[in-house]
């Protein structure tokens, strides 16, 4: 016998010394059997989510009225300052407001029309929405979008670079294979061609200390809804370096982005500080939401949820290797620890299949087009016995075949 | 004695033969003394909202987790469908997503690339976010916004058109007078100059029946927090004219705009229908909220609504001419009711005061810089009554001098 024990007593003695073990009582678990581990995707329901956005229905919607805005004016700069330090930014750097291919767009447009510049540059692995956004605003700039291949390391990016690149925009954590790029070493890069850095930081930020001030970038947008645990489609965050806010301005110019907005000027004069990257009224609800998630994230603090989470993701490695390469899976995230984020990717010609299938027995990843398995290791609510038994029964189901009962199109949206 | 009884006796008679009447129960009340004459900035919360977001808490976030998406994934076009009715629409042609001035950005912007045009013309009476807005859209495509005098009819607008005219984008009901402008006129003279037209109906819609598509109007956008009783900051929506959707394209090309989102393509291919102008996802809490604020309206009828509506701020001006006219109030709303929206404003020196004392009394409008008090008459939980005890005690205010009491200076956001 292994002195260790099996892998299922090594799971369990890991969960017994895991520091961040009493953070699944912050969520609300419904089904404590089920293996969730889509926390990638959509995070968990923090206890403290559903009472004050019950809170916020009850006594500020539904009693104070209208007076409720006192408080909730200022709070997607308050929230951002609760977000600053799981991304290495300083207090008034950040902000929340809209969604994350809207702030993709605001600053992506504002650091092109400070460039004066036409093009952008962006690799493969980016998400396809900013793809998309980063194109449309090139043109708009009268160049184009030029794209490198996934993960790209900082010499190729440096190679593409001219000086008609103004921008140069990038996931931080590639959301496919769960690749982190080298971001000092890209900004410098960036920087010595005369062009800025817009980092994408949805499947980064509540899940490895980001550290954007001491990597010296420039811009930020991310989601809250991963890592973050913010509730379905909560508001998006931005970043913007402290000592550039006053030379950027945003073309979405509404009235919360305005120096005063309540004194209704007929022109805009865009706010001296962070919120001139505001537009117009969030969604309260949500926004309650988000704040209760990232101030559940920051209080875990992020270098111990990013030890846990390297430990989750090398645990699950080792057992992938050991049970599912003969299935044919094959681990496309980095092996090196430094350089993946909190979720493993696996390719299977039948992962679709094999997706559903781990739904119906209990285990909840996500699937990604055309044959990617993706399982997100949240470290705030997952455990090391979570990892066991998802590859185990990963396993089980490829043996069996079970998964050919699965149809082989893709059915639903989720 | 006045055969139809005292004002009070009067107020109580509409009041009980009032169609509307039981839809105040469809709403959370806290305080039954509170007259809440702010339905024009924030409704009030509906019952099923409350119950709908606490299920969307409870039985989905918290229990389904990311299987929850199959529901969540066309909540905006399903609820754009309901809403349609109530501004005039078809099935197909609204949509809720985003902020109302990021609906603006994409609309205008989409309008102004496909005219080839330079200029956007609009009007005083607009809300500034709108005005800043359409400044930034016609700057970017070369040109300048046109600001014409508050409240124009259709012969100043058509005076101010020409071949660099590529977009009339004005407020249909304006948020400062309360005034409604000649929708299908201004139409008819932006078509006879070839130019599109979009109106921001934050203040029409769930107020006075909007009839888009039978008065001939290309696109609209709006909120969906003041007569709709979405709830703070609720999802806005927006509205393409069936035929014209496939001929604009918005260059905030996010994936939820994409013609197979999950298809994770390298290029942006639109959608061919009115998801095209979706950009991301959306903040579902606040979605749901807007949905079950839209379905509770929409159960009401417009045109009930409208008539309750017209009622109220008839009743209103006249016990304002009665009492408040003598103590410096004048009401800058029309008083033609084809004229006029849900709310009515009067002007007052000391308006800020005035706004604050009736707080401190239990009456709640709003205040609009510099020197107006709005207040809105929301026919699903105002009444005749509370109309009079409005009038009565801002009367009471001014002729005691009880609102000297309060600062001069504009002290909170509200």
């Amino acid at each position: 016998m292994n002195p260790e024990g099996t892998p299922s007593e090594q799971a369990a003695a890991r969960d017994a010394r895991d520091p961040l073990a009493s953070f699944r009582d912050e969520f609300v678990i419904a089904d404590p059997g089920l293996i969730y581990l889509d926390g990638n995707s959509l995070g968990r329901l923090p206890k403290r989510a559903r009472a004050d956005v019950v809170a916020t229905l009850d006594d500020e919607w539904g009693e104070n009225l209208i007076q409720s805005w006192d408080r909730w004016l200022d709070l997607g700069t308050r929230t951002g300052d609760v977000l600053a330090p799981l991304i290495g930014a300083r207090s008034g750097e950040v902000v929340l407001a809209d969604q994350t291919t809207v702030n993709l767009y605001k600053l992506a447009s504002a650091a092109m029309a400070a460039s004066g510049r036409t093009d952008v540059v962006t690799d493969e692995g980016n998400f396809p929405s900013d793809l998309y956004v980063l194109d449309s605003v090139a043109r708009a700039a009268g160049g184009r979008l030029r794209v490198l291949p996934a993960d790209p390391d900082p010499r190729t990016v440096g190679g593409a670079l001219d000086e008609s690149v103004g921008l140069v925009s990038m996931s931080l954590v590639a959301f496919r294979s769960g690749a982190i790029l080298d971001q000092r070493a890209i900004n410098e890069a960036a920087h010595a061609a005369g062009a800025l850095t817009l980092w994408d930081l949805s499947h980064a930020a509540g899940a490895i200390p980001v550290g954007l001030a001491e990597n010296g970038s420039d811009l930020a947008i991310g989601c809250t809804y991963k890592y973050l645990n913010g509730g379905p489609g909560a508001p998006a965050f931005l970043y913007v370096r402290e000592d550039l806010q006053h030379t950027l301005t945003q073309p979405i110019t509404g009235w919360w982005g305005h120096e005063e907005m309540f004194a209704f000027a007929a022109d805009y004069a865009p706010a001296s500080d962070i919120r001139r990257f505001l537009v117009g009224t969030p969604p309260v609800l949500s926004l309650v939401s988000a704040s209760a998630g990232i101030e559940v994230t920051a209080r875990a603090g992020i270098a111990a949820i990013r030890d846990k989470s390297s430990e989750l993701s090398r645990w699950f490695i080792e057992l992938a290797d050991r049970s599912l390469a003969e299935h044919g899976f094959e681990v496309i995230t980095p092996r090196d620890p430094e350089r993946r984020g909190s979720h493993v990717a696996l390719r299977h010609p039948r992962a679709w299949q094999v997706s559903r299938a781990l739904r119906a027995r209990g285990v909840i990843p996500d699937f990604r087009t055309p044959d990617v398995v993706r399982f997100g290791l949240a470290p705030l609510y997952n455990s090391f016995t979570q990892v066991f038994d998802a590859i185990e029964t990963t396993a089980e189901i490829v043996a069996s075949g079970y998964h050919l009962e699965f149809p082989t199109a893709r059915g639903g949206v989720t």
